[in-house]
């Protein structure tokens, strides 16, 4: 046992157009108290002993119960109307994980990931199949409309109202670029075992094509997680990131390069997505309990807390 | 543009107990005259200068036709009797990709993953909605019961009479563990122009859970190509795959280590899947023309053609 006498919890809530000229206060000291609210119970439980998987699995359901992020209650519109929920879990320990994609029934997409994980030889489910086998582990389904909110619908239909082409971010402001803001939500934590483990889920994009699939369930995308290197949770553009499979490279830049979290995980967002166009974030949590949360928008929800000290919340860029 | 005077093909029609004591000699004769004639007709494609991901994809449509191999046509049937396809496609020169995981009515899921690399924004599409898209762009479409032989009905039978729990290869001598065969089927090429191009395309493992999906569809888990590395496709117990992020492995111990593209190939097959229980095998081949084709089961379908030279198809461990 690789005891280590630090734990660390890092959270994002998505990445885009976060300024704080376009910011409400009140808006703004909702999305801090969530992240803060979160960090909190998230560093009791590593206290106590928790494992990182436990962790990064209950501060993502608590993410997706906050309708403030684009992931469970408050996840955006398809195209359709309707909702299609990804989650994804890794567990550094053991390489095991859990995926699902297309949920539209099972209120916490990130059970149903760890559901696949704990009781699947397989690791990733679709569709009707993925809502049924988390329903088959006692986890609660919802009316598929239970996950919308009057914001996301006005969202969608603002997007419809643009472009036919153009996807709106869950902020409704932009279209798909740069200018957007990406919700998926994401956890990686550090366990006072030394183990590592990697939590991501979303709602998708406002307007996005039904069955469309992005990086947020996909193991080396959007979450990967290995006791040897790094725990990685993305968001932003997920085409990009499941192209230069972001999470993987991450670790890749480590193991085989010996690069630093930090070093390596600037390089894949500040670098390497730019060029294929991918905007966006992700957390980087190290097995040596250094991290890195980059991003290359104008800001990300994010925030860290190591064991003994006080969590740290942040949205734009010129914070710590 | 960085011409090469070489340009190769290699193919593979899945992995496993592939041995010459179980093998009929008139079904082996199929196998390799089957691998034989797709190595000539990619050859001639290369030699009138076809981009390498064209003739990826007509490799892997072939094969897909040819009811021997796991693909389209004589693809395994899932718990439900049902067909799920997946298919992925990947542009060596642009990081451009095309997947779509649990199709049941397009004929050739290698197209209707060229489809969306062509015609859409995302990348992944999953289900019907897969399906829709591909017809929407002209694709034939079949009946679901299209994809079915007798052979495949009678492999699930058998499944379904063992262990409720174990998965059949798509011979149906086996659970799936090292001494199953797993039929995906895959190409990569590389081209007079000096691009690389990868397509991979299953049916899965026969009773395998409906919803399942393996890694023949995810970037980077069955199927890469990156001009300045190597070009990937892999066939095996796809959660392995899937957990090491295998064909993405080969190009960053590559890029990162240096490593030949067989040293690179070599370790991914040989000593890390074993440690996750990855029985399979891929082929790769570099941006240089160097290729490698390791598995770690008793055999392989696989074969490589060089421009101006004679295929060489090959299936036991023994062969070249």
């Amino acid at each position: 046992m690789n005891r280590t006498n630090r734990a660390v919890l890092l959270i994002h809530g998505g990445a885009g157009t976060l300024l704080r000229s376009k910011m409400d206060e009140v808006q703004e000291a909702k999305y801090r108290g969530a992240l803060q609210a979160i960090l909190l119970a998230g560093e009791a439980q590593l206290a106590a002993g928790a494992a990182a998987l436990d962790v990064v699995v209950e501060a993502v359901r608590q993410l997706e119960e906050c309708e403030l992020f684009n992931a469970g209650k408050g996840a955006v519109y398809t195209a359709a109307a309707t909702h299609e929920l990804d989650a994804c879990v890794m567990d550094g320990s053991n390489l095991r994980a859990g995926a699902v994609a297309g949920l539209s029934r099972t209120r916490n997409p990130v059970l149903a990931a760890q559901a696949v994980l704990r009781h699947s030889k397989h690791v990733m489910f679709v569709g009707a199949a993925a809502d049924a086998l988390a329903a088959s582990h006692g986890l609660e389904q919802v009316a598929p409309d239970w996950f919308g909110t009057t914001q996301r619908l006005e969202q969608l239909q603002r997007a419809q109202l643009t472009d036919a082409g153009a996807l709106l971010d869950h902020d409704g402001q932009a279209p798909i670029v740069e200018q957007s803001k990406f919700g998926t939500v994401g956890a990686v934590a550090l366990d006072l075992q030394g183990h590592l483990a990697a939590a991501t889920s979303t709602g998708g994009m406002t307007n996005k094509a039904v069955g469309r699939v992005g990086d947020s369930p996909l193991i080396g995308a959007g979450c990967y997680a290995n006791d040897a290197t790094v725990a990685v949770s993305c968001t932003g553009t997920g085409e990009a990131f499941m192209r230069s499979c972001a999470a993987f490279d991450v670790s890749a830049l480590m193991a085989y390069q010996g690069l630093s979290v930090q070093a390596a995980a600037e390089q894949v967002v500040l670098e390497k997505l730019p060029k294929l166009g991918g905007a966006g974030g992700l957390i980087a949590l190290a097995a040596n309990g250094e991290f890195s949360l980059p991003f290359n928008t104008a800001g990300m929800y994010r925030g860290h807390v190591t064991l003994g000290n006080a969590p740290v919340v942040a949205i734009y860029r010129d914070e710590s």
